[in-house]
């Protein structure tokens, strides 16, 4: 790849590569930026991601990451326990936790069911899912899966098995316009649904 | 800026923002790449960058990267001392390198003059290349330096400062219609630059 720079730099430049975001180019520009910055940037990189390997977990409850088990959330006693947030990754919790506005607790499959890629229900966390419900305490069950084909396949999964083992209520996230969204860049889809679910104003 | 993550993922995201190609966000989805796959990516890339850390130095040759002390190619026999390539930066080594034709030497600058930037000759390795050139060996340097403003500047002053210097030939990449590059897409000093170096068909 970078012919005439040693095995260790072709290895470093090779893993880069592998991260969300980067290719072999990036990655390249990656590893030139940390050999630049050895002080600021390599060694308190190593030094994260050192103490992240040896400290993060994932919760058993609810299948965050942190470095507390149960994590933050699910030992908050402020938190709602009544409702349950169901979503995709980690990722996704993070971002709704940015909103502020749900203080309730989570639940993370790991993924979506996708028959084109061979998951299946055993292979996400439901099984912990309806063990939390039947537990008694969950009164509203949101589905914040993402609005794709496997999303939705997910979503409908849940809302099946839910309906069988539990009498919770099971509900969506609302589908429509995005805040600052242009109805010019919005496609045919979310309109529709936009205007199926339009309410007064 | 994930709010619920512990300090430990906070500071690995924070990190992470910090390499360039990658943001707020795919920092984020960076961290959660390498603590879902602790494994196959984050305990490989902790090794190969503390390994980078202990192996890879500066040649105090020419200034590039490597675990060798001169680096491979200033240490290489095989390649004509007679001919240094002047480039900005490691990265634009490892590019000419890729390319596979150039047989000579290098020499790093670790940067370009810029007055707006405040970056003066003094700060590049500049005083390193006029006595490489100078001890004799050299008859040929090739500016292969970046078609910008600054890189122009840094050019021109190079060239001066060489013939000052000695009398080595000075020249530069050619400018003109790059390989797969189509008319239509390229800027008008591009196709000014090689209408006025054209050549017999």
């Amino acid at each position: 790849m970078a012919a005439s720079a040693g095995p260790e730099i072709e290895r470093l430049i090779a893993l880069l590569s592998k991260l969300p975001g980067l290719g072999p180019r990036s990655g390249r520009r990656a590893a030139l930026a940390l050999l630049k910055k050895r002080d600021t940037l390599l060694a308190p990189l190593t030094a994260a991601m050192v103490d992240a390997q040896a400290k993060v977990r994932t919760c058993t409850v609810c299948g965050s990451l942190d470095t507390t088990e149960p994590c933050a959330v699910c030992s908050d006693e402020t938190r709602d326990g009544r409702l349950i947030c169901v979503v995709e990754e980690v990722g996704s919790l993070w971002a709704m936790e940015r909103g502020g506005q749900f203080k309730g607790r989570y639940h993370v499959l790991g993924g979506l069911l996708s028959a084109l890629d061979g998951i299946g229900p055993e292979a996400l966390r439901i099984a912990e899912l309806l063990a939390r419900v039947t537990r008694g305490e969950v009164a509203e069950v949101i589905l914040a899966l993402p609005a794709t084909v496997d999303g939705q396949t997910t979503a409908h999964y849940l809302a099946d098995r839910l309906a069988v083992a539990s009498n919770v209520s099971v509900t969506m996230l609302a589908r429509g316009v995005p805040v600052g969204g242009d109805l010019d860049w919005l496609d045919d889809g979310t309109i529709a649904q936009a205007l199926r679910a339009r309410r007064p104003a």
